[in-house]
């Protein structure tokens, strides 16, 4: 469901299958080390796991439940968590069901995800007469944002509600089963809990119950989800990078990093309800790569809207980065450009195509306009996605997962860790005077 | 309302006066120029034309008296722009109104600045049924994506209320004099118009008609909005760097760029609602700048949010970048984390703090580990802005024109061209057969 076209990138076929030994390692490690309890690799299998596993499908038909349950007596959704616990989520939403969705049974909200006083102030006035639930999300149960988003939210609640049954009917955590605070605070106040898997991390968490409880009350098929992750598991399986769309892709942007000296990679979507799956994609890539003075620099834009803003700058700018760009073949929607007799505003020469077809032009003569190599001189590597639907979101999330983890290793860094994140904390809670 | 503060930057003083000579030059040719009815200065000296020049002020009258007749009138208006028509208009709503207001007199929902069929079709889909103006902006009127939505858009206005008075009435343009099609259609069809002065282009246009005419709707303050553009002149019109801090930031940025070989310059704020600010600020820079194979790469993030997702890169990842990080003294709202008798999540020691305190500790103590000399190497220039208001919007986006183009013109390229944006249009155009 993933075509990946290298043709515009400047990588020869020698020069892409040069990396065959390496890619064929960091492969058979993966492969040998994807049933361990320990480490986090516990992705690799995820897919089948909710039909193979009895505990995992246990918890599919009670998350199953309890999301159509909660479509009958809520209105939103307040989805309290960040990073790992967020993006992925906020990602999947927003790209299956678009940014002005109708149709959807629950508004999803998103809290715990900042410290901005304003916007934390204004949630807590615009939540106070809506029905809501609260899907606390944290693997430890002490990161400080949605910890402190939950304390508030968890008040107004119980000051709107006034009867402990329904608030606790109303708050559904999830989070890690060992040495985790909000474990134990939910098991006390015997809140639903929902388990994400110790042998998986934050960003590599959309396929558990982090990203699919919540997609199942926005009204996502999720069983869709996960026979997308399936499908890119198959597709992804060959150690080959010639038989392997996800190894040719993480081989190439390594070739353009190393070899092309490429600071930084410009993911480019056409289609702005893929704004949040950039920002996954960011943090997949930057805390996977981002260490030890190394990795591409992950930047997203979306075109044609940001061709009016970083247009110029890709065109005639710095040659500093690379543009990977997801080509979306299907829309969720299309539109027609009706004809006006009088044509005062001269667009009637559109009306023999659809919106879509434009949009997809404008994305071939900026490619063109990009990879032309007098004037543009960027590289590019051309994602084709069928569509942008659950099965879509499932595959497309699989598929830069087995990327990254190729890609950070490749580049000789732990694609697992993220040693770099307790700095800023240790120095923050040093400021607060946190014991 | 904006002091720049360049400890952490690792620039000198001697360092940062050395340019002395060539920012004088700068202004000068800016000030002698800045009344000239061509070339694109009139930004300049526009904080104060609304009150010294009696066709501005007959404008800015008669645009907030539809303002408030259109409040009265309708739920939403519509803004069909794209880049320069766009960016300025939302970045000045959300920062001062924030992303949850329940107090806006209308709502601003935005289109024309994509070609996506499924954005496009689910906006149809939703105004449907409400109470809508459209104001389309557009200089020329022959951009694609404004043309296309406004087309769409006029079609639904008039089947929704088939009455032509109706439908003029809620039709506003503000595009440019001479040359435009969207001048010519809206004389014809005598919609009410509102001009861009010639001499001020898209990305420096938020003070015209552009942004104010929609912030008026939206229910801002805009005497404030000139007022805060009125000091931000006052402030920025000394030509000694030692005595303006707009010209200190952008010394400061081109040092970092030309001596410290830094390629990326990453925006950072703390607020979610300043996201379309550092938008608006990407285009303001990157198409000022991004010419002839040079030029910062302008990025943005929002901490805390994205220390989440980029914190692992910006502390240990290649040391491409700078950052600029603004730090808002006063928030727009405040909230007290309440004591819990319990303290099951272990926050008590919070209580003491408000949630904008903490915050800014935040911001405190990633500064600490971004610009540690052995862990962090990142530089870092710090913009102090008093709050996130009308007069302040409009202090900050005077504040970066200025910079801007001082900036620009110290890297040797023109402030206020885009000659790349045409080519992938020419590409296009090609494919779509227009002639």
């Amino acid at each position: 469901m993933i075509k990946t076209n290298l043709q515009l990138a400047n990588i020869s076929t020698k020069d892409l299958l040069s990396y065959q030994p390496q890619v064929a390692k960091i492969h058979a490690e993966l492969e040998n080390n994807a049933n361990n309890e320990t480490g986090f690799l516990g992705w690799l299998n995820l897919p089948f796991q909710y039909e193979k596993d009895l505990t995992f499908k246990a918890t599919w038909d009670k998350m199953q439940t309890l999301a159509v349950k909660l479509q009958q007596e809520i209105d939103i959704l307040v989805v309290i968590g960040i990073g790992g616990s967020y993006l992925g989520t906020r990602a999947a939403v927003e790209m299956i069901q678009g940014l002005f969705n109708l149709k959807a049974p629950v508004k999803i909200i998103y809290v715990g995800n900042t410290m901005s006083s304003t916007y934390l102030y204004q949630i807590l006035a615009y939540l106070k007469d809506k029905e809501f639930a609260i899907n606390v999300i944290s693997k430890s149960g002490t990161t400080t944002e949605p910890a402190i988003a939950f304390r508030l939210l968890k008040d107004l609640l119980k000051k709107q509600k006034q009867d402990e049954a329904i608030v606790k009917s109303r708050i559904i955590a999830i989070t890690g089963a060992e040495k985790s605070l909000l474990h134990d605070l939910a098991t006390a106040s015997s809140y639903q809990t929902f388990i994400i898997p110790n042998n998986i991390g934050g960003r590599y968490s959309v396929l558990t119950p982090v990203g699919i409880f919540a997609m199942m009350v926005a009204g996502i098929d999720c069983q869709q989800v996960i026979k997308g992750a399936q499908l890119a598991y198959q597709a992804c399986k060959n150690d080959q990078i010639a038989k392997n769309d996800a190894y040719a892709y993480a081989v190439a942007r390594y070739h353009l990093y190393k070899n092309n000296h490429k600071a930084v990679e410009i993911l480019v979507s056409y289609e702005l309800q893929m704004q949040m799956f950039c920002e996954w994609w960011k943090q997949l890539f930057g805390e996977s790569e981002g260490k030890a003075g190394k990795g591409l620099l992950p930047v997203s834009v979306i075109f044609s809207t940001d061709l009016h803003s970083m247009g110029q700058f890709i065109q005639e700018g710095s040659k500093i980065f690379f543009e990977t760009v997801i080509k979306v073949l299907t829309p969720n929607a299309d539109v027609k450009i009706p004809l006006h007799k009088h044509d005062d505003d001269q667009l009637n020469y559109l009306t023999k195509y659809s919106l879509h077809d434009i949009n997809n032009i404008a994305l071939q003569g900026t490619l063109a306009a990009h990879s032309d190599e007098e004037q543009g001189k960027t590289p590019n590597i051309v994602l084709e996605w069928a569509k942008m639907d659950a099965e879509m979101f499932g595959y497309a999330s699989y598929f830069f997962m087995k990327a990254c983890a190729v890609s950070a290793s490749l580049l000789g860094v732990d694609p697992f860790n993220q040693p770099g994140v307790e700095f800023y904390k240790k120095k923050m809670f040093a400021l607060l005077g946190k014991s």
